[in-house]
């Protein structure tokens, strides 16, 4: 899977780029009002030039200044996105930014993406189904949106089984928190339905996207997996794949790619992705890679061939336009439709306006980091919600909303009263953010520790166990 | 950025190169049109000059807007780009038609392609390291075209092996005498080189095309390779494949096609094979699959993971715009480019002006027509250069240029001092239409009978055989 964090070395998002178009621009208008030499001049209005065809190619539309890139990634399946410069949030499978502080507004995405929100009457369902209290990430609305969820429901009361599908996009090493959040979610549903997971590993993707070789993009597949197994998944239910390597190793899986590839055209991906004629032929029809695990055909050795296995995803809300492509595709190559529950995105230490970065490792708390590390992260860089001064703070109270330390403490702190309590006290003032960080590292550090002690007991053998192809512990 | 041209490597192709001036010519364009200031339109038209310049030196020719250089020149579906050229016969994977009776150009075809023509030099040479007679489609120019033949026959001079890999598209059962062509020379030369021989079967290809499913592209796969496998081949030698099962059943095979598909961009399949933003993500990237064969290491069980094994590709003139990629490709994914022999065209009974055609029943000689369909479709649809009146042809003679039967026999007949008999009593005249009818219909009638006899000896098991992956009887 494609995600948000860090585009490698020399990679800008579309927002970077156009930052850099506007510097460049004033350089070269400063250049010409100081009537500086012509060589200089010519250089800079070159580099301007290249600056705006890249851009050009990377969003699909021409450089405006005063508009920066937004709505026009986004991926409307039928034809070309809005063009005006309406400060929407961006959100798609490469790129994450919010116009406001508060982070992306979810409830307009939901809207634009066509999506259901997931509400009281969702939840309640899920818990009288499952015959479990919902996982916090559904109470606090971390999980918000969904497709078809009811269908699925309404199969599982039949004693219809579903599958679970969900991903990673192996682009370093290091994961950090944030990318634990689809994981520990989709822990909590396979443990409550008792069900078989696949996990995509996308290393031909990473492959295609970054400046990366194919061998060290295998190798942080196996670097992630043992993250992703250390989350505490049941080798007996779940199966993780590198797509370099399943591709090569299950002609069923290929074949749902090809007929995904068929009924998806070069305009379709273009709307959906924002792909344009330069991108390389790799990328443009990757979607159907990860378009394929959301069939179970494509897994013959857990499903036995059965073509009508319903699949769940749950994933970011950035990945949907993967799935809605599928969701388009699946009816006409006689497979069932995905469905999907969609997260909210994990925010950066500065703030919610983006996803955390694996490429800065101050925008982010790793799981590698130490004790120390964890703490002096939060207190330098957590982004704060308190008032400038203690008596202002004591007076007027902090802001909840923007403040990363408690937005972080709803991702990970799992009483729902003292997750309360501390948002009555910061709302107040009666905490300070120096306390409220404090209750933050001290979640963090041993929640981190023990993935550490976990990781540390996953050996190759067993992420070679977890990524054999073979029969999981159910009968389809 | 969304480049994916292997930036690190700052090696251009001509194509590149090519698309990069077509980019700027349109950018000068642009902002002239637009009133842009001067500065701006200078520095653009500055940079153009540069990249002519550049085009000149890498590829001896000057940059002209629609035509691309030679090495990666290129035929579209759409007959617009070549009628900017040259304005002549229409050659690409799908198209083949000529402008005049006697066939496409072939020597005008050597120029546009940026091949080579086989001359007497290569035929002796050949002759020479085979220490056999060249075969006849050699000596008649039947293949007559070649790229890089003789840095294959330098190696094989140095004790340093190849490999021969040939393919079909098998988009119906019955395969025509024509498609026995590249089967028949591939055999030839892996008899007098003694060498491993890879054939690919693109049943992807023909379920991305056509209307089609998957199962039955297989099932063709399946019956073409019993005809294949009746031309003569060793099974110690040779390796048949489905793209549909071995894709899913090596990932080197998959690793060579992603790295193919990241180094070749939107903008150049739409140049070399004139597909449109209409067309299906997977024939998009199709030419990389057909690309990955050309490569030993996408063999790992043949060649023991050795990635610097040379290919040589006996084919129909028709698929070299795939090899012209494949070879624009390999040296910046650190492969080595594949050598080429070319073939002319098959005529269609009908004439020469088009190639056979597996979908009308009366274009072609099928390998299941008995003999007395043989002698019916020669003598109803053979198209004739003789003249209208005995008298007439008695006088003036017939014209083997046109004479489809002629033609024929040029292929199968493979006595030379006969077919120079048949030449020269057929042009004064003294040999009749009918008579040269009568000679082909009893040259078909037994090889055809024969192959059918072969066919009827290959058993399932033995298909099974030459299509399972494994070591071949050569050590590399």
């Amino acid at each position: 899977m494609t995600d948000c964090q860090g585009d490698g070395e020399g990679t800008m998002s579309p927002m970077e780029l156009f930052e850099k178009l506007n510097a460049q621009g004033e350089k070269v208008r400063s250049l010409k009002s100081a009537k500086a030499e012509k060589g200089e001049i010519d250089a800079a209005v070159q580099l301007l030039l290249k600056l705006k065809v890249d851009y050009k190619q990377m969003t699909g539309q021409d450089y405006k200044a005063g508009c920066p890139p937004s709505e026009n990634l986004i991926m409307s399946n039928n034809g070309p996105a809005a063009d005006d410069c309406d400060g929407e949030d961006l959100v798609d499978p490469w790129n994450v930014s919010a116009s406001s502080t508060k982070g992306v507004d979810y409830d307009k995405l939901i809207v634009r993406f066509g999506s259901s929100k997931i509400d009281k009457e969702l939840l309640e369902r899920i818990e009288k189904v499952s015959g479990q209290r919902a996982h916090h990430f559904l109470r606090r609305g971390i999980f918000f949106s969904h497709r078809d969820m009811h269908q699925i429901l309404d199969a599982y009361e039949k004693h219809k089984s579903f599958y679970l599908y969900t991903g990673r996009g192996p682009s370093s090493e290091a994961m950090h928190v944030g990318h634990l959040i689809p994981f520990i979610f989709t822990k909590w549903l396979q443990d409550v339905f008792d069900i078989p997971l696949v996990v995509q590993m996308t290393d031909d993707e990473k492959y295609l996207w970054k400046d990366l070789t194919l061998e060290e993009c295998h190798r942080f597949t196996v670097e992630n997996a043992k993250d992703i197994i250390a989350c505490g998944f049941d080798v007996n239910k779940t199966f993780i794949f590198s797509d370099l390597d399943y591709m090569g190793a299950s002609p069923q899986f290929y074949r749902n790619v090809v007929k995904v590839q068929k009924h998806v055209t070069f305009n379709q991906v273009k709307g959906i992705f924002g792909f344009t004629d330069s991108d390389c032929i790799g990328k443009i029809s990757f979607p159907a890679i990860q378009a394929a695990p959301s069939f179970s055909s494509s897994f013959p050795q857990i499903f036995g061939g059965k073509k009508d296995v319903p699949c769940l995803i749950p994933c970011a809300i950035d990945q949907d336009p993967y799935f809605r492509m599928t969701r388009d595709v699946a009816p006409r190559i006689g497979l069932l439709k995905p469905a999907l529950l969609h997260s909210t995105f994990f925010p950066a230490l500065q703030g919610a306006q983006t996803k955390m970065s694996a490429s800065d490792p101050n925008s982010s708390i790793f799981l590698t980091d130490t004790p120390k590390q964890i703490k002096n992260k939060i207190n330098k860089h957590a982004f704060s919600g308190g008032k400038d001064t203690v008596e202002e703070h004591r007076k007027y109270g902090g802001n909840t909303e923007v403040d990363v330390s408690f937005l972080y403490l709803t991702f990970f702190l799992e009483d729902d009263e003292k997750l309360e309590k501390i948002k009555e006290d910061y709302t107040s003032g009666a905490l300070l953010t120096g306390e409220l960080k404090k209750i933050l590292i001290e979640t963090l550090q041993p929640m981190i520790a023990q993935h550490q002690e976990r990781r540390k007991q996953v050996t190759d053998e067993m992420v070679q166990q977890f990524m054999t192809p073979r029969p999981l512990n159910y009968k389809f």
